[in-house]
């Protein structure tokens, strides 16, 4: 088998064989009979040609296997996470994440990194001193016996074929292609060893998918190809065209995870949290309905149960669980800035795109891969779609470093604001849920 | 700028600026800002989204400039060149310089080495005992000063990010595309600083183009970027169905060349080396009407001047010009096979894809690009489309090197006959020719 044959057949809009699949992935691990401009070729292939559902699912388990499969059959309990496709102010995972556990799921949590104007849940947990998200795979067992929950960084050893895929998609556009992101995503999720898995594709201006016919056509391949790979899923669509909840940077938005499981959250981050943490509780069959399980998922939060999991999570990372209650040992800048309305009217709507790539300007995201983030500066939103404002009153207040950033952020936030004579129509956060 | 955002700009099926192009060529050339993998990246977007007829004629322009421009304008006389795109037996290119040059064009014909069935005019060259087709530019000027003629191979200083591109599409599968063809031949054709081009684009089942429609937006796209870069351009398209000629293989092809040069060669192959030969002379403004230039170039045919052009070029490039008069200094291999007709009919079809195979079956040709050829075998047609043969009757005579090759030509051979009740309709070689 040559590698050019293949990449002509998938040129032509032909359908790869699974040995033809399995040659590709294993080029991609351990570069054998394919070079790298041959793995870009193919790859820009796909993003032309697409793959069939089949093709798909066969390159998505392929690539799971390229490395190693955690096998966590020993721990007892239910295995299930949780994955979103990015958004901005998307702390969800952790509330989720502690109240799912709080409920008997074990959940091995594997996060990446934000980049762009899409934040990341590892840099968010590193905004608590000493917290630790590169485990080996013995603590991470650990933690899962004791808390039932880790939230690490991907091993080294989990799903190589993707690590090379990924960085070739990067510098070659072709990041964008609904059969190489569900291979990407589904890969290291079926390599966590999890049985279970709830999607949240977000939708929106500040989101990866613009559309809903893009959102739709990635969560439908996820949902198929995550089914014909043995997972039970659960796929949502959810809006992110204004951020969830107000809090945009790194320990503002742990800060904000923590009031939401003390039971003061935002009402849509602390809904869509339940509602994603009580779809994990029902994948792990502890609960026949979602009404069950959205009431053991309340109760959890209610109860307070869920934000001791977060504690003992934090405890268990190396991570100093004293945030919990004294918020002033994160790293927040002291440096404020308020961003105020200059004309009256209802905020129609909030883009958040902007308001991500003004958290970025001030050091709170990346802009490559390679980039440090700050953990202590961000954004707060003083307002939400609907809300009626005067001229004067409270935006958005800006956490910062230094002036020139502030300067350029408060210019995006500026553009951020669209301003309405008559209350917006409401809108649902969740879009769909896929069966 | 960055590779990244011009591949994406394709991907999308944007229009590349100039900058855009200019840097991919110079990534091309020199791996600044390029990596090989960004290239074939971008080489499958262009195979996916095309080019406009602008952006490949500024690709074109690009990669001609890429290296070292001959300047002949020293040397008298118009320049002008033939090129081909491939075929099985076409060995016209030995005729129409003679016979251009005979007539008083300057022919600095730049060749390439045959690949798969298809054959290459320095291969047969090199048939000829002493020929050199490495010529330095300084033998290449004086042989153009003293014969008219040269035909040699690209030096290493021409055109090199056609090289560098051109090593990279036959290994990920981006041969196939018209822009990314037309800029290879043309940036080559470019650079030999000739002012005029007649372009033969093969058509059919012995072809790189099997269909007409295919072949149209080849000559088309061919056509207006060569106009677009200057050059005045004669664009054909002809039949590539059945070899051209009787003889496919290295050696008994300039043999049949050297028959024509003396009024003694097959029909089509002598009518097409006329024609071309006289849109060369019509090209370099030596006479006024397609009929003059026919006229003249059958005088030089006639008269022997072409013939002794070859000779004199043969000298040049320090071959052993008794070939000319005793083929017997040729190699060609006296171990002689004969193929006969099972059945009674009329020969439909001769499939030149299929004989082109048994020829390099035979050793002929090459299957990769580091393959040597045998000069000496190779076959002879002695039948052609519309006779009729009786069982026994002989359809090829194989020359060959040892018995399993013989074997398997043999077997291809007989896949390449189709008969037929009655005559097939005689069809022309020239399908259309581009003004």
């Amino acid at each position: 088998m040559r590698a050019v044959d293949a990449i002509r057949k998938k040129r032509d809009g032909g359908e790869l064989t699974t040995a033809e699949i399995a040659h590709f992935v294993r080029g991609a691990t351990t570069g054998e009979c394919w070079t790298d401009y041959q793995l870009s070729a193919m790859l820009m292939a796909v993003a032309w040609r697409g793959m069939s559902p089949e093709e798909t699912a066969t390159l998505t388990g392929l690539m799971a296997n390229s490395g190693s499969r955690l096998d966590l059959s020993d721990i007892p309990g239910p295995k299930v996470d949780k994955h979103s496709t990015g958004g901005v102010g998307d702390k969800t995972s952790l509330i989720l994440g502690p109240l799912a556990a709080a409920c008997g799921v074990v959940v091995p949590m594997m996060s990446g990194r934000g980049l762009g104007h899409t934040g990341g849940t590892l840099d968010k947990l590193e905004a608590i001193p000493g917290f630790k998200v590169n485990l080996d795979e013995a603590a991470l067992r650990t933690a899962l016996r004791e808390v039932g929950l880790a939230m690490i960084g991907q091993t080294a050893a989990i799903a190589p074929a993707d690590k090379k895929l990924y960085s070739l998609r990067d510098v070659t556009a072709t990041v964008e292609s609904v059969p190489l992101i569900t291979g990407s995503i589904l890969s290291k999720k079926l390599a966590e060893g999890i049985s279970g898995l709830v999607m949240d594709v977000k939708c929106g201006r500040g989101a990866f998918m613009k559309t809903r016919e893009d959102a739709l056509a990635l969560a439908e391949s996820l949902h198929e190809v995550g089914t014909a790979n043995g997972l039970r899923i659960s796929t949502f669509i959810t809006a992110m065209d204004a951020p969830l909840g107000r809090a945009v940077g790194n320990a503002l938005e742990v800060i904000e995870a923590i009031e939401t499981l003390k039971g003061r959250g935002p009402a849509d981050l602390t809904d869509l949290s339940v509602l994603l943490a009580s779809r994990m509780v029902k994948l792990a069959g502890l609960v026949h309905t979602d009404e069950e399980a959205e009431a053991k998922v309340r109760a959890a939060l209610d109860s307070g149960a869920g934000l001791e999991v977060f504690r003992k999570c934090i405890e268990q990372q190396a991570g100093d669980p004293r945030v919990i209650d004294d918020y002033a040992r994160f790293p927040v800048s002291q440096q404020v800035s308020d961003v105020v309305a200059s004309t009256d009217g209802f905020i129609g709507w909030l883009d958040a795109e902007k308001i991500g790539m003004a958290a970025m300007k001030l050091g709170a995201g990346r802009n490559r891969a390679e980039d440090r983030v700050d953990h202590a500066v961000g954004i707060t939103l003083l307002v939400k779609p609907g809300d009626f404002v005067n001229p004067g009153d409270l935006l958005f207040t800006l956490h910062y470093r230094d002036e020139a950033t502030r300067a350029e952020a408060t210019a995006l936030l500026g553009e951020a604001v669209v301003f309405y004579d008559a209350p917006p129509r409401p809108q649902s956060l969740v879009l769909e849920e896929l069966e």
